[in-house]
């Protein structure tokens, strides 16, 4: 059986504009793998509510799972929640149980839980709260749309919380094999082992450092003995061939 | 007159896995915004023709230019130049002037131009080369679609030769107005000033260091005397709430 999908949407113009690098992707991407979840794709868009509409309905028709980072807080810019309940014709209003876990947050603080703090718990409804350990202002799962916030520590607690709620497939078996030697080299070998096991992804990697090169091959499968048994043969293969090979990994 | 747009497509299995983590977006972001070019979005999609097709074809009609990334090397993975050339239905031949580069690159190497390595000067007919001044292997340009390595160094070497080629546009003027308080106490300041200049976009980004916290507000603007007098009036309000406000940049 295949691995479920999953889609990544990172909403926030201050990534297209470059001035925020995003760290998301690459963080969801390692989680996702490590649960047998297979990411399609990932996509950065902007804070436009016809823009979020149009791509939160296209990614969740498409994959078993979506993941948006970006958009929750308390200012006017903050309209991933409206958005997403947009795509699904759903109504949002203010959440009690989000609201207990603000009170509870700010309680004894300096910080004032006035009425724009408040619009954070302001939910889908219909939706599942995702907790946040960090800042209480939760994030929700909306059918498969599981929306959180974007700064990457808050991000990540609240994916930490969710993952094991999540339906893993077969977490796939990663071989690296590295070949020292360029590409160009191995390219033929790297085919022929490619063709010959259909369901071992083959990927090519070349790297250099002053004075040194070579190529890693990374050997993906669902089924941990044809990874072994294809990285075996990859390295006598390039051995043949005259180069040095060893199973890295 | 409103900015051309951009999009960025990186095209790799291993960013999807998590094993790679992208660089190439955020900087191509930050040189599009110096060129006043509008980056719109953002994709990351898997080394599959099919897909590759799909979003070239849909990103290529929604932007004024596309900037990818990734799969122009010489291994069977690479199929990036085919899937560009199927999207626009032109075909891939041997170019010439790629295979000159070629030469004169492994001359005097142990490098051996061997049938594989040759597969890099395949380019789309009608296309024009992007010179790739770190391993000649060249980019190319079809269309509106920029096809470039996924290597970052090698990607920025080819994105710096094509980027005096680009219609540019107006260079938006971006203030970062420093709020000592949280978000919550400036949204409605906010949400005022948005809405009074209606052409000046205001983000607002929350920051935590221990013992410290603030609101940086980021005004963006294509007209740089607006997003001064937005940031002027922006400062003098959140001062008359009680909050200190510092014109950061």
């Amino acid at each position: 059986m295949a691995n479920p999908t999953a889609a990544i949407c990172v909403i926030g113009d201050e990534i297209l504009s470059g001035r925020t690098k995003d760290k998301n992707i690459g963080w969801i991407a390692e989680q996702l793998c490590g649960l047998g979840i297979q990411l399609t794709e990932a996509r950065v868009i902007a804070d436009e509510k016809k823009t979020i509409i149009r791509h939160i309905r296209e990614l969740s028709d498409a994959n078993d799972y979506v993941f948006t980072s970006g958009g929750i807080g308390p200012t006017h810019d903050d309209i991933t929640t409206e958005s997403v309940a947009a795509a699904f014709d759903v109504d949002v209003e203010r959440n009690q149980e989000a609201m207990r876990r603000l009170e509870q947050h700010y309680k004894g603080t300096e910080i004032v839980l006035n009425e724009v703090r408040k619009k954070m718990a302001d939910i889908p409804a219909s939706a599942t709260l995702i907790d946040n350990p960090v800042s209480a202002a939760p994030g929700f799962q909306l059918k498969n749309v599981y929306v959180m916030a974007g700064v990457p520590s808050i991000m990540q607690s609240m994916f930490e919380g969710i993952a094991v709620t999540l339906q893993g497939g077969t977490i796939p078996t990663r071989l690296t094999v590295q070949c020292a030697t360029g590409e160009g080299n191995v390219a033929q070998i790297l085919e022929q082992i490619s063709d010959h096991y259909e369901s071992v992804s083959v990927g090519s990697y070349p790297w250099f450092k002053p004075g040194l090169f070579g190529t890693a091959v990374v050997l993906t499968s669902l089924d941990e003995d044809l990874a072994a048994k294809a990285a075996r043969e990859l390295c006598e293969l390039v051995r043949q061939a005259g180069f040095a090979a060893e199973d890295a990994v």
